[in-house]
């Protein structure tokens, strides 16, 4: 048997910012956690690059908006500076082989009967949002019936013309990388609730992607790393936790063995099976983390000499419905003194999987193909430079944007997803009830194990668990 | 770094009839393999019990029938006998609160237009089925179409009446342990189809449920591990695959390390995930493993001081249409000498996660109640002993009778089930185009991974990896 490596209180799987955040809040708690993190990085599914080409890079999670209140809190803490996605100009919506450019959050409809449909869907979806409880989705009142359906048939229900049931497609693969088939609907509606609504979530000025973190936004995850000093072990993928004897014994892959009284889980729930429990898990657990998958995206960005659809009156924010297409959406990702000209572009669900197989040349040819043709310009042919990140490969992820739920796993087995097992407890933005899927969505769940566990010490009562947030009033700051 | 514990040409992960017998070829081809085998018995998803009140039950996997002609050469060669499961006397029909006796495999419908319906519902199924390739149910002509539907809408498309509908749901529960809207209608057609068919899958005499092993069907696998003696490693779950070297070097959960050139895994795919991959796994395959859910079910056997049903006329055979009973079907679990009489019946899918709370006692009590409704039986309600296994618990199966396909799955990734990582083969019954999801489909998958190993080394070429097996006749024996 070896000798502990740590001795603890509170061990913590996962150095995203979730697992980061609860350390944090118990570490400010008087309490002694560590963070075991598989990767050589902090920052989970946020993942900041810098080199000379980019300056730096978000190929992670990246936007925040308002609302956002927690992770709002923790930039102005570490005074990391947030900037507005450019939507000064133009976006464009790509059709039928056209471009439409247009202002706004969505693109304007102009044929009647396809309006009429298209404010039906969103008040519909919203309207149904409304009934569904965020911290218990499943109690709302058509719970069963609606997650018995995915989205392809509740958008058969809802959308009378075929241009909107087109466009609900590619806002489905948008907010969480996967296709209409693939999700319950009560799911989507519930994440879709929890964001605030149809508008808030799809937006860039005003919603969820209204803004950067000057720097990147690994930054979050690197300043509190930092505050914990080498209580964050690097490199530790954890593969066992035995919580049969008095101290919970957590063994990684580096032959490292920490003992704690209490653990907090902050991985997506599909990578708890990375671990081998003992006891074994609860049955109803044991199932759910075997059926939330993770969704699907390559983050590509394609640098360019010149902001070239800027000056054609473009912003840079194309929403692009084509089958072929490689992209679904993109958004300017220039930095905010105007310097490296770039366009962020997402690979969704489908096209990612289709595309995985191709070369990352191949890749940025087929891009710059379809950026050439909806901004009708010669110059996106000729990128200066090219990042991506395939999220799908990433086996301490297993996708990104987030997990979602296919049809009836969300009635069946929702209601365990943050129930502690034992003295296991359960963070990770999956289990978070506002910006699920989001790094706000990270904070929240994060500060909340925490205080689950400080609560199960008696050092906080119950009632002081779930905590709301006052508003963060964000600034335009630039460097 | 510690010494290896074994050097050996494969490493076979999962000692269940799958992994034993890719094992058991390969020792008889002149190789040296080493099972790991993560529980302290091998067998997996069969698992036999002894006692003095039952002699033997399986809590696992048990049936056995025409067509399953891999595993029936192995019980031969270990002259283990088959028995026909009791079908003498009639079976009941439980729906609306009423009992029907019938005789043959589906109960009869008398209302005409119902009947029409009922027909029509399995014609339509087996002419899909026909036309999905069980080698690759991905290249269907209507693949992408049928993979888009749960089983939930297909019933609504093709089903008129809502006692066909029911009965539908009741064909889903029963042979895969999923609810129809949890399934896409592409896996569950191509489901039924590689079993033979509507008819074949469903049916006791001559189908899928014809006969049981004398003794227990765990002696498959303790046969094949005899022969392999100390090459079968108990309580050894592997965590960790490294094929970054020369050699690949698997470590398992009590400090041990084999090296091997090969390795077979013969673990249902989401368990793969109880593994560390380096390098990890290419992206669809690290996906895929998310994606593929087992089934719900726990396996329940009620023993009585006599076999009163065939004292009524009865076989023992409940087909039990009603919402709130716990047993979706039943089956005679007497043995073939009429000692120790018994009805097996299994909690399915939604039951199953409902009643997974409830004590054992309180399961018997529920189960006791519908048996003596659906048989008229006041000696319904006293058992004399209950044996009763809920697979959801099982950290090494995840679940039971096998993996599911969610709406979208098959088409996207389905094509990645078996293709080799590297040096590592894919075995594991959900990997085979015969049987999959039944023990005869353990060994089509094992052997052929076997056999690809051998390809791989040489030994034999790729024209003799996939082999078609001679029928197997089996003959009644009794002890």
């Amino acid at each position: 048997m070896t000798a502990p490596s740590g001795v603890c209180d509170v061990i913590v799987v996962g150095g995203g910012i979730s697992g980061l955040s609860a350390a944090k809040l118990l570490k400010a708690s008087g309490l002694n956690p560590v963070v075991l993190e598989a990767r050589d990085r902090v920052g989970g599914r946020t993942f900041t690059v810098q080199n000379k080409e980019t300056k730096w890079v978000d190929l992670g999670g990246a936007y925040i908006g308002p609302t956002q209140n927690r992770i709002l809190r923790l930039a102005k803490e570490y005074d990391i500076k947030t900037y507005k996605v450019n939507e000064q100009e133009r976006l464009v919506h790509y059709v039928n082989g056209k471009s439409y450019p247009f202002k706004g959050s969505f693109p304007p409809m102009w044929n009647p009967i396809v309006l009429l449909d298209f404010n039906n869907l969103w008040r519909t979806m919203d309207q149904m949002g409304s009934e569904i409880p965020r911290e218990a989705p499943w109690r709302a009142p058509h719970a069963e019936e609606w997650d018995k359906m995915t989205m392809l048939q509740l958008f058969e229900k809802i959308c009378w013309t075929s241009t909107v049931r087109r466009f609900a497609t590619l806002f489905v693969r948008v907010n969480v990388t996967s296709e209409p088939h693939e999700v319950s609907s009560l799911w989507f509606l519930w994440y879709v609730k929890q964001c605030g609504g149809t508008m808030r979530i799809f937006s860039t000025s005003n919603g969820g992607q209204e803004r950067k973190f000057v720097g990147g936004s690994s930054q979050i995850s690197e300043c509190m790393a930092r505050e914990l000093g080498d209580q964050v072990k690097l490199q530790s993928p954890v593969y066992s936790i035995d919580q049969s004897g008095d101290a919970v014994v957590v063994e990684t892959l580096d032959k490292q063995t920490y003992t704690a009284k209490y653990v907090v889980v902050a991985t997506p729930p599909g990578l708890n099976l990375k671990m081998h429990f003992n006891p074994e898990l609860p049955p109803l657990r044991n199932q759910l983390i075997h059926r939330v998958p993770m969704g699907s995206v390559i983050k590509c960005m394609v640098y360019y000499k010149e902001n070239f659809w800027r000056k054609k009156g473009y912003c840079g924010s194309m929403v692009i419905e084509e089958e072929g297409s490689p992209i679904g959406l993109t958004l300017d990702d220039t930095k905010p003194d105007g310097s490296v000209p770039a366009i962020m572009g997402f690979i969704l669900a489908r096209q990612c999987r289709k595309l995985s197989g191709l070369t990352k040349h191949e890749r940025l040819k087929r891009i710059c193909e379809i950026y050439s043709r909806v901004l009708d310009s010669e110059e996106a042919l000729h990128p200066v430079h090219y990042e991506e990140k395939n999220w799908c490969e990433e086996e301490y992820s297993g996708g990104c944007y987030t997990a979602y739920f296919p049809p009836g796993i969300l009635t069946q087995y929702g209601k365990v997803l943050r129930e502690p097992v034992g003295r296991l407890y359960f963070a990770g933005t999956e289990t978070a009830t506002e910006w699920s899927g989001y790094m706000e969505g990270a904070v929240q769940a994060g500060e909340r194990a925490a205080r689950e566990v400080m609560c199960a010490m008696g050092r906080i009562p119950p009632s002081q668990v779930w905590q709301t947030e006052p508003q963060s009033v964000v600034r335009d700051t630039f460097y």
